[in-house]
Order: structure tokens, then C-alpha cells, then sequence
């Protein structure tokens, strides 16, 4: 078992895609054993998790690490036990891997299948939640994929001990079933790391980054490897001309504050002209009593008090408690507005008319579009994906909110019996193309 | 109509945004109509277009461009038809926009839908073929997708010729239904302009480029817009120990000699020890008759008369008449070969063993796997997916042939009626998760 022991990380990419490689031969009730496995081995070991979390815990308070972050690195029991929740779902349900998605007849005896399979080499890069860790790893381990995870490095010692015991629950030395091939789970520690996997096109067919929106957008820039993810959230509410003040108000104010600090907040607020004298003054009272800061267009001025919004302010994804509010004269303005200055994750609309609603949906290209409800909806969870991959911005691949579907590829399978193309380009045979 | 004028590509890029954003609210019929129209002008405009395509074809045979290539620049009446052909089959093909692939009730009056959509702009970089700018143009059109095209300099005249008249018929201009929106199309001229395109991600979602093994290598390597497509395609067969002679000689002989130029044929043939006596006799006679060169490892050269292979014979995409012979022996030590040596594309096994089939078919990690078939099976047309955009070894978004589909995304659109977060996060609400 070879987890870090002094291998650079291009040769343990290496060994993760040979690993990935084994794992198509490894059966599907092995994958189910190997999860129960590390589930119990969590529990069994959590004491050894704990002492590792506490090092980190301790070190990072020393070192001044921010209150909300010292939260995010703990490790504890409450935490433990919702992972292994996850890990119990993901050992019941339904193997990923094999799955036949279309059927052909091409021709008598020539039959064409594509068949649901792992991607293979999935890179990993997060911020410094530990459980984070276990979930990528399951959730890989599930999809029959080979993960290469780099954690915080506040996390660091959380993160190898994890790392160790998952490698060690879910290898074949323990399981009757055979287990995963040895290597498919691999840790990067260091940023010199992480720079160097962006090169590794060859190795590492997915990165999956999570962290701030420059992070983000670096991997995205620096890297030709396809990259799931997002970088900024600018996601708005468009307050139509017939939108209900008594469903506005209320989703305006979830939007924005029930949680600030996530992707699917809302930044910034539009408002239909014909509507603004009636619905700002109520949105005004609701938010500031939330603790909101509000900043306005010139119009917005005039009509509540609020701050001035300058031209940044639209491009701004805050994930604070301020939203930005511009007045339109028309849904078209409200669309033109949100293609100039959105990141193509969640938009809404509030209004009554129908045809507003879907004239919006249809037109506003982003991943998730709304109609009369909060933009905070946007979530894996939430959508009944499972378990949450990440949030996609990109249009490739996968889109928006993202379960286990986006660890998957697929494959063409083609049995025949002796065929040749040159007898169906001589003519001699045709095909007959017939859906199964 | 901005075709070129002036513009560079960026502005240009820009324009195609912006019209991938208006064809969002373009209907079904309009996109049919403006098929339609954009096949008549082909046809009443042919004579344009055949002088615009004789002044390429005089000025690059002048120039000494290869027999082979001057046929792939030749567009004549042929070739219009065959192009108005497939014209037809999109026009009257469903129109791949705003189908629902998955609904679910997240709560009552809540309602999730996936829908499909098209990516927004796609760069499609091909080689000399004026006849593929017509498919890739009406390809994008169908699917809803603005696209930038950059053709060989070999074809000028006619890309600009066949840009102008699709462009002008389908635009709203002459259509009753309303038609594309202006700058959906767009001519990339230089590589100039070419290497500009590489680095605009905001405004091109997707690049499929086609040509050389290293212009697509490099493309991928210098380029984070994510790629469709293939660099080498290096494909084997291998012969187990129970393949028939019957089907195996017929089938490498078609895999390698059908068509040699063309990236599903085979490069390297794997034979298995326990049959190597009895069928490289045969595979010898029968490909050295049709003009096949042979390179074998030094357990071949015990066998039959061949050239030695060298180590870079094993990755090597010939393209050519010549093809490299290994002796292996095991199944696995074909698979391990196909993996170091494979470039992911199409790899067949020959065997009457059914195990052994499904063995390497369920473990060998490439877009196309097959039994007892040539390889040059891996096609989009034969697959039945319809027109081909591409065949990419990628295994993110599309795998292996791809038709439309592989210019499809889609979006999440949730429907709700006043809902917000807090509710369920209080435990006031719970989600149903229903399947619709």
C-alpha cells in the first residue's frame, strides 16, 4: 500500500491510473463491501481521527486560523456520523458502472451497446473540511473511479489519517470480495503539487476544484484538463412588473440572506420600473431589518434610501450581507443585464404572468433558472441528485448542481460475428439500424 | 450581416455570444425553415459557388497542394447533393432543443425539469473539406448552437462563398418565421486568428477541432475551452487463442487495408502465443497481397517474413499501408499493451471464446470496444447517431463517435410558488423528491 511514501505526484497519478484501470474489473459488490468496510473502519479508528483532527485543531487556533474556519476543520463525532450516513446510502444504491444506456442492432448479429463507466482519474482539490475527504472518496470509490485528493493544509494531518484508513479499509488484503486495486486513492499535500497536476493531461482526466473564486478561475485558466466547477456566483432576482409582493418579499430575503456566503446567494436585485414604487419600500424594510446593506442605481435612490451602487457593484459577487438593486424598464433589459454581468449559475424571476416566467426560462442561459422561488433551491441535495459533486458553470459535461452522474463516462460496445465495413461500403450488406 | 468586415475575432466571438443568447427564443419551425432555405440557395446559387471554389482549386494546384488534397477541395455537384442531402434529413429531423430529460416534484408546486438546450458557441477548426463547413454550419444550426468556423487556407474563396449564402438564407431577413439572428455564423480565416480563439473562454464554449495528429495535440495542450476530439488513433486487434481464422483474417485485412488514411484503422496487430503459428501465415499472406507492409517483434520474425519492429513502431499511427506485429501471451498482456501503447480510441478482440470477449470488452479502457469486428465499425454514421460532429477520446461530455448530441447541454429550470430555503432548513417543509 502505497499512499505517499516518497513518490512524486506525477508517479502516483500514474499509479492512480493504473489502479483506475483495475477497478473495471473489480465487481460491483465489491465496491458495495469495500464502502462498508471504510464505513466501519471510521467508527473502529475514529479515536486515531480524532487525536489527528485535534494536532490540526491545535496547531491552526495557534496560528490564528478565523473562527468560522477552525469550525470547518473540526472533526467530530456529530460529523463522523453523518459521513458514514452517506457511506451507508452509497453502499445500497444501485452500482453506477455498467449500466446500458442505448441498445442498436447495426446490422443480423452486429449489436452496438453504450454502456455507463467510470471516467477514471478524478482530481480533487479542496478546502479544509475534512469530512469533504471521505465523501470525494466514497462517492469515487462508488463510481469506480481513482481519486487524487489535495485538502487544505490546515487539514493536514486530519487528512492523511483519513486517506490512510479508506486506502486500508477498501484494499483487497482485507476484503473476501478482492476490494479496490491498491493506489486508487492518492493525496497531494503541498501547492507545488497541485501546480504540477494541471500538466498531467495524460494522467488525470477530471479536476474537480473547490475554493475560492480566484482558485478556481486559476485552475480553469492555467489547466487544458477538463475542469468541473464554478468560480463566481452572481446570481440575481428579477422582480417582474407582476411579481406577488407577498411571495417577492419573502424569496428576495432568503435569496440573499439565509446564508451569505454560498454560490446560490443572490447578489443583486432587478426591478421591473412599473412595479419598483410599490415592492423597493417593502424589500427595504425586510432587508435592513435583516442586517442587509442595500446600494441602488440612480432610480432605486429615488425611490428608497440606499447607498450608491457603482459599477462594480454589478460584477460583484459579495457572499455578504449587501445586495446590490438596479431598476429596468423590461425583461428584456432584466435578461441583457444578467448576460452581462452573471456567471451563468442561478437566476430567478417573481412575477404572476405566465408568459413572463417562461419567456424568461427560456431566455436566460445559465444553468439553473427559476420562476417564483429562491435562488438558495440550487443544490444537489435539494434536486434530489444524491450526493453533491460540485456546481458546474461550465456548459460541458455536466451543468449545474452535479451528483455522482458527472463521475461517469460511458463506452461503445460492438459484438459481431466476423463483419467487415467493406461489404456495407460495397454494398453488398446494408445496415439496419434498429433501436433495441 | 457582419460576416467578416472588419471585425476581429474577438468582436466577432463576441457577436456569436450574443446571437447564441437571441436563438434561445428562436423556435423549432424557424430553425426548420431557415434549413430549408439555407438548401435552396445552396442549389440556386451553385454556380457562385463552384467559381469561388475553381479559383481555390487553379491557385492551390499551381501551388503543387497533393492529388489527395486537391480531390478533398473539390466542390462539385456531387458533393452540393450529397451536403443537401443531409440538409434535408435535419430539417425534418426533431429539433434537439427543449426536450425534458428528467422532472421531479421537489415539494408540491415545486417542479424540477431538465431540459436540453444547446452549449452557445462552438469554434470548429477542420482542414481543407468545403463540403464540411456546409454539414458543421447546419449541424450548429439545428442544434442552436453560433458557431465560428475556421477552414483550410487551401479553400478560401468557397468558405467564404458557402459562409455568405448560409448566412444570408437563413436570416430573418427572408424568412416569413423570423430566422437566425445576425453573427450565428462566422469565418475564422488565419491561425492568426486561430491561436486568438484558443484563449477567449468566456465567449467560446467548446472547440472541435479536426486535421493533423499534432495540430489537434497541440490545440488541447494550449487551450482551457474544453476540446472535442482526437489527437492519434492508434488502434489494435487482437487475436486470442480462440479466434476463428475465418473471421480473424477477413477482419484484420479490412480493420487495416479498407481504408488506411483514416484514424479508426488499425496500427498494431496482438497475437496470442497459442495461435501465432497457425494465423500469422495467414494474416501474412493475405495483407501482404493487398500491399501491406509488416513489422513484427522478434517472436514474429520466428514465424514469418516480416520487417523488425522498433520500439516507436508501438506508438506509432501509421497512416499508411505498414502494420506492426506483437506476440503476446495472455489476455492481460494485450490489455497491458493496449493501455501503455493505445490512444483510447477503438481496440477489438477476435476470439470465438466468450469470456474472453466480454474480458477485454468489459476491462479494456477506450471509447470503443468490439468483438469479432473490423474496427473501421467506429463511426458516427454506422453507429446510427446521424450526421458525425466528431470522435473524441475525451472522456468528458462524449465519447467515441458523436452526433448532435455532442452539441447539447442543458439547463435546470425549477418551477416553484412562493418557496424558500428556511422553511425546509427549519424543518417546517420537507422535499418530496418525487420522480415525474
Amino acid at each position: 500500500m502505497s499512499i505517499m511514501g516518497g513518490m512524486n505526484i506525477t508517479q502516483r497519478a500514474r499509479e492512480a491510473r493504473e489502479a483506475s484501470r483495475k477497478i473495471l474489473s473489480v465487481s460491483a459488490e465489491s465496491r458495495s463491501s469495500a464502502l462498508n468496510s471504510v464505513r466501519l473502519a471510521l467508527i473502529n479508528r475514529s479515536e486515531e481521527i480524532f487525536a489527528a483532527n485535534k494536532i490540526d485543531m491545535d496547531r491552526s487556533t495557534a496560528e490564528g486560523l478565523a473562527p468560522p474556519m477552525l469550525k470547518r476543520l473540526k472533526f467530530d463525532e456529530i460529523k463522523l456520523n453523518r459521513v458514514c450516513e452517506g457511506i451507508r446510502s452509497l453502499e445500497l444504491a444501485e452500482d453506477p458502472m455498467g449500466r446500458v444506456l442505448e441498445q442498436r442492432e447495426l446490422d443480423k448479429g452486429l449489436i452496438l451497446s453504450r454502456v455507463s463507466g467510470p471516467i477514471g482519474v478524478i482530481g480533487m482539490i479542496f478546502e479544509s473540511r475534512p469530512d469533504a475527504l471521505i465523501q470525494i472518496a466514497t462517492l469515487c470509490l462508488r463510481s469506480g473511479n481513482a481519486v487524487i485528493l489535495k485538502g487544505g493544509s490546515e487539514a493536514l494531518e486530519t487528512n492523511r489519517i483519513l486517506t490512510r484508513v479508506i486506502a486500508e479499509a477498501a484494499s483487497g488484503e482485507k476484503l473476501p470480495s478482492g476490494g479496490q486495486p491498491d493506489g486508487w486513492i492518492q493525496l497531494a499535500e503541498t501547492r507545488e503539487e497541485v501546480r504540477e497536476m494541471l500538466i498531467l493531461n495524460h494522467l488525470i482526466d477530471l479536476l474537480i476544484p473547490r475554493g475560492s473564486n480566484e482558485f478556481v478561475a486559476r485552475i480553469m485558466r492555467d489547466s487544458s484538463i477538463p475542469v468541473l466547477g464554478h468560480a463566481d456566483g452572481i446570481c440575481h432576482v428579477y422582480l417582474d412588473k407582476d411579481a406577488d409582493p407577498e411571495k417577492a418579499v419573502p424569496i428576495v430575503l432568503d435569496s440573499k440572506m439565509q446564508y451569505v456566503a454560498v454560490c446560490n446567494a443572490a447578489e443583486t436585485l432587478l426591478v421591473h420600473s412599473a412595479a419598483a414604487e410599490t415592492l423597493l419600500p417593502l424589500i427595504h424594510d425586510s432587508l435592513t431589518a435583516a442586517g442587509c446593506e442595500l446600494r441602488g442605481c440612480d432610480r432605486t435612490q429615488k425611490i428608497i434610501e440606499v447607498k450608491t451602487a457603482l459599477p462594480e457593484d454589478w460584477d460583484t459577487e459579495y457572499l455578504d450581507a449587501i445586495l446590490s438593486i438596479k431598476i429596468v424598464d423590461t425583461l428584456d433589459e432584466a435578461v441583457a443585464h444578467i448576460h452581462r454581468h452573471g456567471s451563468g449559475h442561478t437566476e430567478a424571476i417573481i412575477t404572476e404572468n405566465g408568459e413572463s416566467a417562461e419567456a424568461f426560462m427560456a431566455r436566460v442561459d445559465a444553468a439553473d433558472v427559476f420562476h417564483n422561488c429562491s435562488t438558495r433551491f440550487a443544490d444537489g441535495f435539494v434536486f434530489g441528485l444524491g450526493a453533491e459533486v460540485g456546481i458546474s458553470t461550465s456548459k460541458i459535461h455536466a451543468r449545474g448542481p452535479v451528483g455522482v452522474e458527472g463521475l461517469l463516462s460511458y463506452r461503445w460496445q460492438l459484438r459481431g460475428s466476423g463483419q467487415v465495413i467493406r461489404d456495407y461500403n460495397d454494398g453488398l450488406k446494408t445496415f439496419t439500424h434498429k433501436e433495441l
